[in-house]
């Protein structure tokens, strides 16, 4: 029988949301997406992410697909989605696309940011955006310690769930780059690599910021990432900060992801 | 009995409130923080606020006073707000003033700021601050229609509840600038004036995008104001998209609003 392949673009705030994967018993963005095409096209549909994105972390450009029995118009399912999903759920984009593309196994890089706001009295707009960090930082030192992320790594000290026995390489990871910017009392942190292991950009930015306080030197990363050993990283940041802002694919399909945060 | 006046500068996120000012079973940002402020300084208080804002209406710089029977430290003071306050108001600052300070009779102008999204799928995260328009503006024809209400005007048309039998002076008021912006896909329309009547903004914005939309005709505008008839004005635009920016003052403190939005 032949199948018809799609892939959407999403973006959610993930306020409300126990994350992007289907969980017993909550409420989950796929779950939604999913049961809301089922009604539209009158057929069993499965929605396949990315990856997923847990409890209260935000999406620019989260990346799904979905197979269906018959070709449908993007347009009218867009238009029908959108009309029926929560207005904190968004279908950006939908296309057709070869029935080999898939959205999880098929990423080159994906990026991800992280908000930090610095203001004593959290501006009210952004409470949900991102997490405010009331002592004093040392950006500089912040800086040079990202510089150690950067490069092919085994990140297995800043993964959550590091499954001991399995071979080293499933931790092994490539951060492209880690851009750290300062502006209107936020900074902003930028992470484009070709994956990330489960809670690994909190844990790094919560390393990041006891580097800021001096708490971790700089230095130190490189003996950090060497132990592989969750113990010794930092807490984790919350994650309301996070916002998957984009994932990329080998053969570029056309991508849209909002840029206003 | 000697008495200490304060100013303080507020911040908040109306979506979940009645709006500012205090009513009979609803949750007003007056009457918490009032609440709080008896609590905290063990007697009876009366915060007064620069004027109300309806339901859904935000503030990045909505000004208040309130007086005391002792003097206290302001930045004990606003630190305990806060800390007590749901993160969706904020206290961003707080001074002692001369007695004769009054935040609702003392001000000079108001800076009122109102959002439309032109975005075909509205951005989740901009879902609570703007207004939505799914057809096609004309944004010159906004503009022009705008200079017409710049100057001094009786702005009966654009006021609800307007009193019948009250002598015309009481709904003149002065619109100093109204500035029109696009970028990123939304509009961005600023009012200061020395005063605005109940639902002004909000009629003029509704009445602004019927002009954009073609079904008014920017020359007609000064015939809608001179006919002092609330009828002739187009709908009112809902309250999600109007921020209270800021609040000025004759003899000026110093002010301090967050300018993300």
């Amino acid at each position: 029988m032949p199948q018809f392949n799609y892939k959407i673009i999403v973006a959610y705030d993930g306020t409300n949301y126990s994350g992007w994967q289907i969980q017993s018993n909550s409420s989950s963005i796929q779950e939604i997406i999913q049961t809301l095409l089922e009604k539209i096209l009158q057929e069993s549909v499965k929605v396949i992410g990315s990856g997923r994105t847990d409890a209260g972390v935000h999406a620019l450009g989260q990346t799904a697909h979905f197979k269906t029995q018959k070709k449908v118009d993007e347009q009218r399912i867009l238009k029908s989605l959108n009309a029926l999903l929560p207005p904190d759920i968004r279908i950006l984009s939908m296309e057709q696309v070869t029935n080999d593309f898939h959205s999880q196994y098929g990423t080159t890089t994906k990026i991800y940011r992280y908000h930090i706001s610095l203001n004593p009295v959290l501006n009210p707009f952004r409470r949900l955006y991102c997490w405010q960090i009331k002592t004093p930082l040392q950006l500089n030192k912040i800086k040079k310690a990202a510089t150690y992320f950067i490069g092919t790594h085994d990140f297995t000290t800043f993964a959550n769930e590091a499954r001991t026995g399995v071979a080293a390489y499933d931790s092994v990871r490539t951060i492209n780059r880690l851009d750290i910017t300062e502006q209107n009392g936020e900074i902003e942190l930028e992470f484009e690599g070709d994956g990330f292991l489960y809670k690994m950009v909190r844990n790094i930015v919560g390393t990041l910021i006891e580097v800021g306080q001096d708490k971790i030197q700089p230095e130190n990363i490189s003996t950090l990432i060497a132990a592989k050993d969750r113990r010794l990283a930092g807490m984790a940041a919350p994650p309301n900060g996070l916002f998957l802002v984009q994932v990329n694919y080998k053969e570029s399909t056309s991508s849209k992801s909002f840029k206003l945060l």
